[in-house]
C-alpha cells in the first residue's frame, strides 16, 4: 500500500487524483492532504479517506474541519505544513497539484526527502527550474509529470536517450478562442473564455489555454523536465488534443502519445510509473470515430503570450518568475472582470519589459520578484 | 565497422539498405550479398562495395559477374550459399530482405549463429513463425523489423512490458484501390494496381497492398514478432500513412510512431538499434504541411484478404503457409496478366478451403505445402 501526500486536493487535478486513488484502493492510501480555502470540497475527501495529516491555508478552516469529522488527524497550516507532509517519512508518493508558485518550497522538501513525485505544479518549474532540477539531480529524483503534454513526452522518452532527441513538439488545442482573429478578441467575455473545447480544467488554466500562456509555461516546464534547449522545443496547433505531444529523434522517427482527454490517465501513469496499470474507464481512444486529426501553425503574432514565454525562458534568470507572477495576477484581474482579455497579455509584457533581470536568482529572490511583480501588475490597473 | 550480410540486395529494401550503408560508411561495411536474377542491378553494388561473398540464384550469373569485376570474391549459389553468408563468423548484421519464403532457411541459420538480424522477409514469419520464434527465443536473438509498421510497433514498445499491451493497431493506407467499391474492382488493370499512393515499393508488395493481403501478412508477422494474440491486433485505415502503427497499453495510453514514407528510416533503425543515428535526409515529417490525418474502418467485406489472413493466423499450423504460397502464386499470375485482380482473392480462398491443416508443421512440411499450394493455384487457371 503506497502512502500518498496530495498537495492541492480540491483543485481539478487534486480531485481527479482522488478518483484514481479510489479506483486503486488496493494500492494507494491517502496519507495527507493539503488544500487552499475550499473546505466544502475537502470535507468529503477527508471523511472518506481519513488522512493522518491535513494542511489548510486558512487557520479558520481548522475549526470547521474539526467540528465536521469523527477522527483525530493532525491539522497543520500553510507552507510549513505543506513542507512537513511533503517530506514526512511515511509518505511515499507526493502529488504536487497546487496552483501557482505556492508549491515551490514543498516540492524542494519532497525532492530532498527523495519521494516519488507526481508533478502538476508547472509554476514551480517555470519560476525556479534551475533550483528544482539541480536538487532533483543531486538527489536522484525524477519528477513524473502529470500534465498530459509532459506525460506524453515522458512516455515518448521511455527507453530512449535524451541526446538522440532532435525536437520536442508540444501540441496545443488552441483554447477557447482558437478560431478568432486578434480583432475578434477585443470584446470576448469571461464566460466565453472559460469554455474550453476539449478539456475540463480549472478556471485559471482555461484562461491560460485561451491566451496560449499555458503552452508557453509548458514549453518552459519541458525545457527543465527533459533538459532540452528552447531551440529544440516546438509548439504545434492540433485542435482535437488527441496527440498529447511528440518527440522527434535525430533518426527522423517521431514518437507520439495519444489518448482521450482524461487527466486521470496521466495522473495514474505518474502514480504507478514504471508500471502501467489497467485503467478501468468505460472507453479508450477510438480514432475510427474521431476520423480526422488536424495540425496547423501556431503563430507568435496571434498568440503573443507564447512568444513572451519563449523570451522569458531563453533569457532565464528572474524573468520567468516575472512572466508567471504577472500572468497569475493578470488572469486573476480578468477573472474578477477588472480587465479585458487582451489586457492580460499587455500587462504581462509591460511587467517583463520593466523588469531588470537577475541571473541565477535564489529562492528568496524569486519570491521577492513574485511579490513585486504582482504589486506592479495591480498598480497598472489602479 | 559492422560487417553486413545483405540477403536480397537488388529488391526495393535491398537497394535502400545499400543507401543507408552509403550514408554511414564509417560504421557499416558490406561483407556479403545475395540476390536473385537481377545481375544488372547487382553489379554496381558489387563493384562499389567489393563484398567478400556473393550469392546468386542462377549459376549462369556467376560467369557474368566474374567477367565484369576486378576483384576475386567467393561466389556461391542458391539456398546453401545464403545459409553460409547468413551464418558466416565475420558477418555481424544480417539483413534479410529477400522476397517470399526463400528466406526461411537463411533466417534460421542467422538466428542459430546469433546475428543481429534486420528483418524484412515477412513470409518467413508468416509460414514458419512457430519455428523461427522458438529458435530466436532459444538463442536470445531479437528480430529487428524493417517493415515500417513493425518498426513502429518495436519503437512503441521500447522500455515497455509486453504484458501491459492491450492492443496493437496496424495502420493501412488502403493501397491503390482504397476508394473503389468491390464492384469497381472488377475491371481494374495491372497498371492501376501498381500505382501505390504513398510508398514506392516492389511490384509484389504493391499488389499485396491493393488486396490488403500485405496488411494481413503483417498481422501474422506482428503476432509472431511481438507475441501478441490475434484478438489484440487491429487494423485501422489511415490513408496518409503518417502514423506507421500504434500500441495501446492497458492504462489507456496509446503510443504511435510517425514519419515520412521513407523505408531508409526503419532500415537504419534496425541496423543501428538500440542507437538512433542522425538520418541525413533533406526533410523530416512536417505535420503542419500535411495538415490532416484521416482514420477509418477497414472492413473484412471490402478487403476479404485481410479476413483470410486473420483466419489463417488464428487456425495456424500449415494454413498460413497455404495463404502465403497461394497469394504469391496468384499475384504472380496477376502480374503476368493471366488473372483479374479479384481472382487473386478467389484463388487464395479456394486453396485455403481445400487444404487440410497440419498442426505444428516442420520445415520440410512447410516447404512441401508451399510447393503443393503453388501447383494447385496454377492448376486452377490452366
Amino acid at each position: 500500500m503506497k502512502q500518498i501526500t496530495l498537495l492541492g486536493a480540491t483543485g481539478s487535478i487534486g480531485l481527479q487524483t482522488i478518483d484514481v486513488i479510489k479506483e486503486n484502493r488496493n494500492r494507494f492510501s491517502l496519507f495527507a492532504v493539503a488544500f487552499g480555502r475550499n473546505v466544502e470540497k475537502a470535507l468529503p475527501i477527508i471523511q472518506e479517506f481519513q488522512p493522518k495529516y491535513i494542511v489548510v491555508q486558512d487557520p479558520d478552516a481548522k475549526n470547521k474541519i474539526l467540528t465536521s469529522i469523527s477522527y483525530h488527524p493532525a491539522i497543520l497550516v500553510g507552507t510549513e505544513g505543506m513542507k512537513e507532509i511533503a517530506s514526512h517519512p511515511d509518505a511515499e508518493i507526493v502529488v504536487n497539484a497546487v496552483l501557482g508558485s505556492v508549491g515551490l518550497e514543498a516540492t524542494l522538501e519532497a525532492i530532498r526527502a527523495k519521494k516519488q513525485i507526481a508533478f502538476a505544479n508547472k509554476e514551480t518549474l517555470v519560476t525556479a527550474g534551475h533550483i528544482v532540477m539541480k536538487e532533483a539531480r543531486q538527489n536522484g529524483v525524477e519528477l513524473l509529470p502529470v500534465d498530459s503534454e509532459h506525460s506524453a513526452i515522458h512516455q515518448c522518452l521511455r527507453g530512449e536517450k535524451i541526446n538522440e532527441v532532435k525536437r520536442i513538439i508540444l501540441t496545443a488545442s488552441g483554447g477557447s478562442f482558437r478560431d478568432r482573429t486578434r480583432e475578434e478578441l477585443k470584446n470576448v467575455s469571461l464566460k466565453e473564455a472559460l469554455n474550453h473545447p476539449n478539456w475540463s480544467m480549472g478556471a485559471k488554466i482555461t484562461i491560460d489555454s485561451a491566451t496560449m500562456m499555458n503552452k508557453g509555461l509548458e514549453v518552459i516546464e519541458a525545457h527543465w523536465l527533459f533538459d532540452v534547449p528552447y531551440e529544440q522545443i516546438d509548439v504545434l496547433m492540433h485542435k482535437e488534443s488527441v496527440i498529447h505531444s511528440m518527440v522527434e529523434f535525430r533518426d527522423r522517427n517521431v514518437m507520439a502519445q495519444l489518448g482521450t482527454p482524461d487527466m486521470r490517465v496521466p495522473i495514474q501513469y505518474a502514480l504507478t510509473y514504471p508500471e502501467r496499470l489497467e485503467f478501468s474507464s468505460e472507453k479508450g481512444l477510438n480514432l475510427m470515430e474521431i476520423g480526422k486529426l488536424h495540425f496547423a501553425e501556431l503563430s507568435f503574432e496571434r498568440f503573443p503570450c507564447l512568444k513572451m514565454a519563449y523570451d522569458a525562458g531563453k533569457t532565464g534568470g528572474s524573468l520567468p518568475a516575472v512572466l508567471n507572477a504577472a500572468n497569475e495576477e493578470a488572469v486573476h484581474l480578468f477573472l474578477q472582470n477588472q480587465i479585458t482579455f487582451l489586457q492580460i497579455e499587455e500587462l504581462i509584457q509591460r511587467a517583463m519589459d520593466e523588469h531588470k533581470v537577475i541571473q541565477e536568482p535564489d529562492l528568496e529572490t524569486i519570491q521577492a520578484v513574485d511579490r513585486e511583480t504582482r504589486e506592479q501588475v495591480k498598480s497598472y490597473v489602479n
